[in-house]
């Protein structure tokens, strides 16, 4: 069973669905998709994964295999499936473009359909755009701890599965990476694809010498070494030995990674030892349990690091594993709502977002507002999707990327440290208070 | 591109095996998959993922599109592109059985192959088995927690992507959980579903009475009813209501279920509005960021909660989202051989892992060995795959959760503790240590 069918789904939804078609209750409905609050020590976030979002919208159908399984167990209406097997997703959405940064309580993405094709969606709208947001979000802290350097992702291995791998990949390249060395994410997205070789590599041969030459004639315009199997600085000097066998051939060393160890002390030596075999060329890649605090060490250490392989961490985010969202219903049949639950009330109705930026074009303040409201500075919501077909004008990856960068760009100097600072301001606007206590006043009772 | 190509993996493994294809080198290697170091505050792991393994193993070939894909990245011969043609996995897999209880440094699974497939699985073979013994080692904890209660994997949509949202389903099933919310993942594994409504069907109606009514005239044999949308008691009271009119037609309500606020307090109140207005049978479920300690705490605070939705802090693992796991070569060409790399040094050649258990079945040590040597006790590793073709006696998924539940059975009662304990005693073999040194003294000068 792919994972594009539409049973990648909470069962509550389907039956939820059951009980609407049953009502004959399908009116427009708005669902909103917020994060209530940052995790602690981050400052924004980086808004990831919509492409994927509209991609699913688009293609959003049962197959009559995924009807038969919903049919056998016998929870629903023969009438109900008949339903199912026209359904298509035909509302619309707004979001915010990928790479905008972006704080609590405002919405990066609405969807506007008939109530059963926009409660239908909820799960996997929320577990695609969760998983890359919160992806981007951490790689963009990476990025402002080690600016200008070569950052690739290294995460397949330890990636929650092969889907979180693939995404991984792509919201770290927008936030500002440079590659992956993850091959079927790079040909799908487009990423630029980077590799060196395994301990094992070094190991399986008699000796490191005839590994680096081995490995080096076999890729010769992509020489990486890793040096650090058994004794990084010997293994650096075998690599100036194999540099001058190796030239003879018009063959380059590109660079050496160090995966263990003390990485500063070790990059040190090694580059003095490659300098001393006039191997100034030579790069120094760095990998091994890196996230944006080891990076802003050794950077402050004044490591003479090039790059960095950073995986594990970045792509499970493992200082915030995941972020306290919600897809929150805002409007039915035109009229707006929300849930009052304790310490998780949300605001009522199709909201928008502006953010003000300072004369230096440093962003210094958003409003949250209702959708028709319209007040000064860039407004961060856009449609990209109406009546089912997405707008043919979305930026491209490579656009987006360019936007992630700006957006970062733009952050208060506070907020781009990797410690909490005092929280950018979001104001609430008084018709959307106005609106949260009519709303109150008048349901729930 | 299907997630089942061999295209998802590290670029690296394919510039290895360019390299190992040039230099003719195929021998027969091993690769072992274990945890260097359990994390903080974890006492043992949970061994998963090994269906998901073998399946990927004996499907693994490159389609003539992915090895187009490949041409076009320039960085590979014809003659090696044409040996993938026809690579398949032929090799030998032992394991530990899914649902064992393991420690540090004691492999859960050995790949005995000609290099080049042993080399190109790692990065797939890591990822599946790492996340599933992520998910499993942290749901087994909230077994523990919360024993003979009703547990539900509520994860789908903060999971890291759909594998995991599937993967983790399976995972905690598999520790123990009684079901999950995720269809697909229901459908694909067998494991019983479970649902119930969200906020915003309670908000699409006119009030929460008619939404009750509705819902439970659409699923009559499912009536789980969410009563913390505006006011969880006022909401309980309406059940009693509910249940009152849908007597009549013979419907009755299942549980009700809490996502919000003090679960313990509101858990007690609405019992009681429940059990005075004669709903004595109605269960009452709870939700929302819940975790083991939670868990445990509620159950110390006597809340009358019969049972859990548990998701986000499962799935992600949040207290402990990744494994400091390795996949090693510990044999090349009948050489046994290890890295050196400090502070992640391996242990050389293949081997076993024994268990020793007291009168009392309580497991009270392991050995860890070279793999013929024989000691008492049970032997962990066994034989899943011969020459590429799994066993046909291996054990289904309810085989394997029976399995994991007599395992956490066997736990020394320190080790059931959510707190960090004396760790559980490993021994090395002198055969082992002696192996060691040998290695260092021959290789790597």
């Amino acid at each position: 069973m792919p994972i594009e069918s539409p049973l990648l789904t909470d069962l509550y939804e389907l039956t939820m669905l059951q009980a609407y078609f049953d009502a004959g209750m399908n009116e427009m409905a708005s669902f909103e998709f917020f994060v209530r609050e940052l995790p602690r020590h981050r400052n924004f976030l980086m808004a990831a994964g919509l492409e994927q979002v509209l991609d699913y919208l688009e293609n959003l159908r049962f197959s009559s295999d995924d009807l038969s399984l919903l049919a056998q167990t016998g929870r629903f209406t023969l009438a109900f499936l008949k339903s199912l097997e026209t359904l298509r997703f035909t509302g619309d959405v707004e979001a915010m473009r990928e790479g905008t940064v972006f704080y609590a309580e405002e919405p990066i993405l609405r969807v506007t359909a008939p109530m059963r094709e926009a409660q239908l969606v909820e799960s996997r709208v929320m577990n695609l755009l969760h998983y890359e947001t919160v992806v981007a979000s951490k790689a963009a802290r990476i990025v402002l701890a080690g600016p200008g350097l070569d950052l690739v992702d290294f995460g397949l291995r330890r990636a929650h599965g092969a889907e979180a791998a693939l995404l991984s990949a792509r919201a770290s390249y927008l936030a500002g990476f440079g590659g992956t060395a993850t091959v079927l994410a790079g040909l799908q997205f487009g990423i630029p694809v980077q590799g060196t070789m395994a301990h094992s590599y070094v190991q399986a041969h008699a000796d490191e010498f005839t590994a680096f030459e081995q490995f080096a004639r076999s890729q010769p315009k992509h020489v990486t070494l890793l040096i650090d199997t058994y004794n990084t600085e010997a293994a650096a000097a075998k690599v100036v030995d194999v540099a001058r066998r190796l030239e003879r051939d018009g063959i380059a060393i590109k660079a050496v990674r160090i995966d263990s160890g003390d990485l500063a002390d070790h990059a040190r030596r090694v580059r003095r030892i490659l300098d001393d075999g006039h191997l100034t060329h030579v790069a120094i890649f760095a990998s091994g349990s890196l996230d944006e605090y080891r990076i802003r060490d050794l950077i402050s250490a004044k490591a003479p690091i090039d790059g960095f392989g950073v995986g594990t961490r970045m792509n499970t985010s493992s200082d915030a594993p995941y972020l306290d969202c919600a897809y929150k219903l805002v409007e039915y049949a035109h009229k707006p709502c929300r849930k009052r639950s304790e310490g998780k009330a949300t605001w009522p109705g199709r909201k928008a977002a502006f953010r003000h930026e300072g004369a230096n074009g440093v962003m210094d303040g958003d409003w949250l507002t209702l959708a028709h409201e319209n007040r000064d500075g860039i407004a961060l919501l856009e449609p990209v999707m109406t009546a089912g077909v997405r707008r043919r004008d979305l930026p491209s990856l490579a656009d987006s990327r360019d936007h992630a960068r700006r957006q970062l760009r733009a952050l208060p100097a506070r907020l781009r440290a990797l410690e909490a600072a005092d929280s950018y301001p979001v104001a609430v606007s008084d018709a959307l208070k106005a609106l949260a206590r009519k709303v109150d006043a008048g349901v729930g009772g």
